[in-house]
């Protein structure tokens, strides 16, 4: 069994470490904003795979009174990156291993920056979760996680998956850190772009509309191409079959009920986005590597403009009337 | 000297009107919002190219009451199309000519429906118009409007042209009336269309987006490829440089200030955009014509999505929490 610490408790957070403590791991959260409920009526999980009830897990506002722990599972949304390794370090001891939970591309270097690229995982979940009440999580549907290791150290990655072993979680192994950030990109860049843009929408309705279902698949064959290129350039084999890629990924989302992207979710409540990690990032490396990548540019610009606007609290331009 | 009816007295339709009523002509104006202030204190033109007051314009509220012109000029909002054949009848004789001074595509094809082909223009206005306080019209930059006819009959667009001959407006005759209207979508659509969706922002906004600058171009150029196969499905020999067009409007817009565009205006107000005839059937054109748009797929569902809870005045979607 591991000492688990569980950074950033957001739905994310709740959810993984809540089926790591249910296999018998010491489980650590780090909670701001649910920590009074947690406290008095424990950590709740409405599970399509069955609900769950922690009704005293270990709970900390401040990583260091958790201290040196086994696995960091670093579930921060990404616009707090910032803050990550103030909030990590006081988990992290000589053999301590950082899986990095979040969205987006490049989290994990800056990671490997503070505390060595040996340790550090990315996780990518393939997941329909939201938060409902204080102490409440919602998993709506889909779960698996995909591990890779920064360094594709194979041996590296049984480690992690061992963790989960014994939770009721499915794990699957990423053919490279690299391919399962871009493969993932490939639903959160349609998904949550769309989600926003279209005024805040649910997935269901992006693909009851035949031209936003049809810059769905026009965009994952050019987050795909992007991805190539960089896989490419790491000088990684691995390729993304964008074509096929989408077709699967419209298919397993169409058979969703009608979900709330968390970007989507960020931006109804006028919360910062996701759009640096999510957005900026692939466009930069698409841009540095020259795949012409207009759809994501196009997306892009209106993410970085709407998450201004959220951001300053600003008034929508009012001119002359 | 004509007798001429603006039907739809909004900033564009004011402006242009008030400009022919200045070099003579007896111009009558169906207004709603603006009757009272107009009757009241007159019509004034704020403009870069010469202030105006009219003190005592004929203003109706009913154009039956205006009866049979000259010239029909239609600057209903292309959202009223249904409404503007009961609105222009009463002004229609057999010699009436019906210039059609609105917004996007196929329009001119609903006048020739209900009145006759061999009567109707397109007037394709690049000007940066708004309304102000009742009664005002703010002209803020540019001005020419491009006349075609709908059967492209060389000498009825020199009698259209004539009607405009003393009045402070430049006039030029379009290649031929559908390259026209696709020229004018190469703006709208992208300028219209970026300011809403990325959250209702202005046309400097837009190109001092990186990103969206690059998306600007490879949509008009899209456009363009669109409206060469719709030339050419109607047996045109005119052609759209996509490029050209692409760098000639950026700079164009960009030498403007700031600029709020008319849907972008509907957007901030609630009000219902022209999304049918800017963005629904140029779309449906390049999809019949078998042209891959992926980025008017991806504005037009975003547009439509947002014009949904415009109309509907729904919450957005809040799921569970």
């Amino acid at each position: 069994m591991s000492r688990v610490a569980v950074i950033g408790a957001g739905a994310v957070g709740c959810y993984y470490g809540a089926r790591l403590a249910e296999a018998g791991h010491e489980v650590h959260f780090l909670m701001r904003r649910d920590y009074e409920a947690v406290q008095a009526h424990g950590l709740r999980i409405i599970s399509k795979d069955g609900d769950l009830h922690l009704p005293h897990p270990h709970i900390a506002r401040d990583p260091s009174t958790i201290g040196v722990v086994d696995w960091v599972i670093c579930a921060l949304k990404a616009t707090a990156i910032e803050q990550a390794r103030a909030l990590v370090a006081p988990c992290v001891g000589p053999s301590t291993r950082i899986l990095v939970l979040m969205n987006g591309l490049g989290l994990e270097d800056r990671f490997a920056e503070w505390f060595g690229a040996g340790r550090i995982f990315g996780g990518l979940a393939f997941t329909c979760i939201n938060r409902g009440d204080p102490g409440v999580v919602h998993h709506i549907d889909y779960g698996p996680i995909t591990i890779g290791h920064l360094l594709d150290d194979p041996a590296e990655v049984d480690t992690a998956l061992s963790l989960w072993a014994r939770a009721r979680v499915e794990t699957a192994r990423a053919p490279s850190l690299l391919s399962g950030r871009w493969t993932k990109l490939c639903w959160n860049i349609p998904f949550n772009g769309l989600a926003v843009t279209a005024g805040g929408i649910t997935t269901d309705r992006i693909l009851a509309d035949p031209a936003l279902r049809t810059a769905v698949t026009a965009l994952i064959i050019e987050v795909a191409a992007a991805g190539n290129a960089d896989l490419d350039a790491h000088g990684s084999a691995v390729r993304l079959d964008g074509a096929t890629t989408a077709r699967n990924m419209v298919a397993a989302t169409e058979a969703m009920a009608a979900y709330r992207p968390s970007t989507m979710i960020d931006f109804v409540e006028g919360q910062p986005m996701e759009v640096e990690a999510i957005f900026e990032e692939p466009l930069r490396r698409a841009s540095a590597l020259g795949v012409a990548t207009p759809l994501l540019s196009l997306v892009t610009g209106q993410m970085r403009a709407l998450n201004t606007r959220a951001r300053s609290g600003a008034e929508i331009d009012r001119g002359p009337r």
